[in-house]
């Protein structure tokens, strides 16, 4: 179950203060160029510790790619690669070796498998996401020969959200500021707020939304590998992800069909080969769980970070009360460094998609 | 594609105008009792005509077992199993035969395939569902067994809105209006609305929440078969299906993690061997993709129907415009209908993951 | 467990009497012709007495075809089928519903699931396996499309077996026997072999040999889907199955590589395009788990099957001693009807792996 | 298509001359005390050099194991390790960089992805399977603790073969000699031959005879889960390997079914809870693909292998003609080096088959 995918698969291991993190890509398409700059610049916008609102946890989170290039592109042989973890303070975990931290995982995963590696979270850290961020850079790079673009922002944290839609943004200031929000007059509300629960000791949730554009029509495999459940089951695989919606998503809800509907219009007279275009796209790009060739875009809700640097109760495997007081390194607010994760999940899920499609028809 | 879950599976097929419409289900458990007339009845709760605010095709839905059972029990033998089509009205679909209908699958099908079987939407109508009905029925038999319910209802449609959580609701009323709404007040304006856009011609979208009592801690396997992301890949299955959320969902995106963290309460000292119990479930029952034995709950929002029975503007197989005018049988609103169709999905996801925990140990 | 392949799959049901014997086929490219006769055809081979030396169940085994099929074409939907059964005589099996009966699975179902359907071997009979036939004459339309044909025959009865290899004989004949042996000579010694042990109440065991010409190169994916590794599992996976081999197979574990190495040959210089050709095919037509374009060949052992109509001695479920005297319909050798079964497995895996190669490069 | 198994399932990276061998394993039970020393005891009986007869390649072959373990045990997490390539002598194949070695995967590879790394056979090498011999490693470590042995041994080499059944033999003689053939007498010849065709730059073939004990009933998923189909597959998965049989395999089907049959004798009457025990066991532990509780045994055949230290006549990429001479560092035959992976790969199977088992009832 750590393996996502079907014929382009991510199966990764690692842990928070384990020796390294990685995993292996298997079915990376054979001949594409491996810009190996380009996944060390993926993983950069994920690193810990690139900005004054994420954790101060410093790791150079350099990859090593262990096979399946050869001469600077993929052979179609598996690609192995990992991550040393070099800056593990697990010391500071110490004391909650026998705790049951709130909201985290400490409860399941110590009730589930009977025994817990409490360093850092163990398997349950955000921190093994950085295989998916590896494994999305890989397919980004196909994607990117096909013409299919992925872009991530923060549109919400906390209370305060991007008002407009994705059309009013210009995609280019996304990575200006270091919430990674398009609007610099919003981000900078964001910073202030992410600044001052971090000063509180405490963390605050957000939405990232996500925009994919060249898709081709055809993606996504009726019945049950519809494209946006397959992009939702990714996302909400994510850590501290509670929920997903695409096109109108949930305010659609309490629309009427004869204002949701996206009516086609008739083909451009002198250009019969195009595809019908609707003049409108509340469909979200997906239209019977199979792209329809227009933008693809949804939204993330990412539940605030559980970890406070603040004094909590809670109990210990005996049930005895405890106050816990944590002192570690944390993301106050995960958003800033959701965004990267967010469109590496969507570009492995959409090459998968894009290669399942090649058997669809001889 | 069309094969959901991995121990306990469901794989179907079916159009909505063929011969029969079914399935097999694989990996049932061995000497379960199949209660017949549970199946059945779960199947008049999806079955349409069952009310004047749903579709008036009248089917009877009788589901035909073809094998898996011996002498009353689950043998662990697969259960194939179909319900034939037996009120089709396929002339009805003449006119649509070259049209594609606003965002329905008509162009996408097209598109992917190179054919498409126009009549009654085909493979991507609603009516394929019931094979996910049946399968849900047989897994409830089992988690029932087990001690695990799982209830859903209609929280929302259009703009009339639950707006207390479920702990507010009497389950028992759900089923006591053709709405299946626990509040009778809230029952009756959305069937009001109902009625009312049933009368224009047009449709309404909605949201189903499900609660999931009983559940064990322990299951859901990180890292991509965490149980939320399993629940939001089977719910996004469904037609028409658009979003998912869990715990405090979208809306918990604004709160801050002291907020939202659920805090463990010390254990009842006359009680040493129960589980750790917290003062607050945001979380929605699951932490770290695990189960932690508190309610599972979440949201599930549909959009409305594409199907209008008024005038729609849309293009044919050459891009032509074309007045559109659909006379058929289709429902105004799919909320009352989906509930037992959540139900289905959300047992089959969580026998699934009962039955892969059971390999965490030896 | 029921699923085979990967993309183009069968999901089967059924018991040898219970109400039906079935499946369903993902994965089918679309566009098509599905011909029903050819189906019909391929099925008949392998129905029960179609010859004397066959059992005397009479059974039509009439398929349906419920859906994804649409005015004659696939349209890339699944295909759920069916084949009644009508000729169960149940009350034969009365005397064993509590008996082990030697090397079959009665105990081994029994003790794995706790219950078992003891009419006809239920789940274990060979009779499920006309789903495979079904599946395997769909893969088979497809494959000839593409120009790969899969040829098997009944190569060895008992000691009475095929001196030379394949390319000795006139495939042409295999039909015109009822052992499905294409040196007449030789079926009529295998004739009068099934005859005799028929008489003597006995079975007896055999070989069939399978040819596959027009492979393309490319298909089987290493290093776990191995081409003759897909192969073997889906041989292997026919009931009465006691071995695989490929290429020179056992006996070329005595050879020296220099004797069974494939030594290219210098292309001819008036044809620059084409592939390197071998002056041997040891290889059997795979090298590296990849299909070279060469003839694929393989061997599958049967053993004689378990049921004898000669008294034997054996245990009920108490472990007390039982004398068991089967009358019932079976057959003394399933050579014959084996050789559909091993062409319908040979269709299913060539056409999933050759999906698969379609995703190896862009 | 690197990835092996089911629940227990191993993901394989590497190339012979890459950075790194390695691999994931995921569904490793949590608790079990992980022994690092039986790993490396494991990978020294594959690794290259270890004996006169084998491949004169110097690799120390140490494991790192990266994560998935804590203070010793396993944690339910994924378990990634690598073994680092210390010892390539790349610049050997620099000749073969662009020929197609005859009976080697250099041809398949290069036209399936267009592209081929051409050093020591890349990915299509041998030395990939030290990820199986680690990954089997650790599934013995379940097996041990629930009583389930696993013992593979040369059983022939070239023509010399052992004579009699599995029964006559002492185990504990197989390492006793630089072959793995448990009968002294045998195996000196066997090595005499190995050191014969060596001197003469040659290769030879043999067979490995695995005999698994200790297996508990119920293990094995028909219909296409058949445990032998499952162990068939994954030794055919094997490099070189050609042939697999079970039971009495080949020769059985020589045999009558009255011959064949393993008749149940009746339960001792002092020990009325014992499982029926056979007089015979020709069934080779396996009926209608469910383990029966006695020896599993199977034997598995080796070609030669193709790399031969002798002049080679072969083409290039453009079809010319070519004379190749290797030097190189290779085995003379792979049996003494494949009795671990034979065992890695059954061990692996059977561990996958004891946990999904365990989802057969509740």
């Amino acid at each position: 179950m750590n393996t996502f995918g079907k014929i382009f698969t991510l199966t990764t291991f690692g842990e928070s203060h384990g020796a390294a993190v990685g995993g292996v890509v298997d079915g990376m398409p054979a001949g594409i160029t491996i810009d190996t700059d380009f996944i060390q610049h993926e993983l950069a916008r994920r690193r810990p510790g690139q900005s004054h609102i994420t954790t101060d946890r410093k790791e150079a989170d350099q990859v090593e790619l262990l096979s399946g290039v050869f001469e600077g592109k993929s052979t179609g042989a598996p690609i192995g690669f990992l991550v040393r973890n070099t800056n593990q303070h697990s010391k500071d975990y110490d004391s909650i070796r026998d705790l049951f931290r709130p909201s985290h995982a400490d409860y399941t995963y110590y009730s589930k498998y009977g025994i817990r590696d409490h360093r850092g979270g163990g398997r349950s850290s955000a921190r093994i996401t950085l295989s998916r961020v590896v494994a999305g850079a890989l397919a980004k790079l196909v994607l990117h020969q096909q013409g299919i673009s992925i872009i991530a922002y923060t549109s919400q944290v906390g209370d305060i959200h991007l008002d407009g839609n994705y059309h009013n943004y210009d995609f280019n200031l996304i990575e200006s500021n270091p919430v990674r929000c398009p609007d610099p007059e919003k981000a900078k509300e964001m910073e202030a707020l992410i600044e001052q629960v971090k000063r509180e000791g405490d963390t605050i949730g957000g939405v990232v939304t996500c925009v994919i554009k060249g898709c081709p029509v055809g993606l996504g495999e009726p019945e049950f590998g519809k494209l946006h459940a397959l992009l939702g089951a990714a996302m909400l695989s994510i850590n501290a992800v509670k929920g997903f919606e695409y096109g109108e998503g949930f305010a659609g809800s309490s629309w009427r069909g004869s204002q949701q509907n996206d009516v086609f219009l008739p083909a451009n007279t002198t250009n019969q080969s195009s595809k019908p275009k609707a003049q409108s796209n509340h469909s979200g790009g997906i239209q019977g769980g199979i792209s329809n060739g227009e933008d693809i875009y949804f939204r993330v809700a990412f539940k605030p970070v559980a970890t406070l640097l603040m004094e909590q109760q809670t109990v210990n495997k005996e049930g005895e009360p405890i106050t816990m007081d944590v002192h570690g390194r944390h993301d106050p607010c995960v958003l800033p460094r959701a965004v990267p994760i967010v469109e590496a999940m969507a570009a492995m899920t959409m090459l998968d998609a894009l290669l399942i499609s090649k058997t669809n028809r001889l």
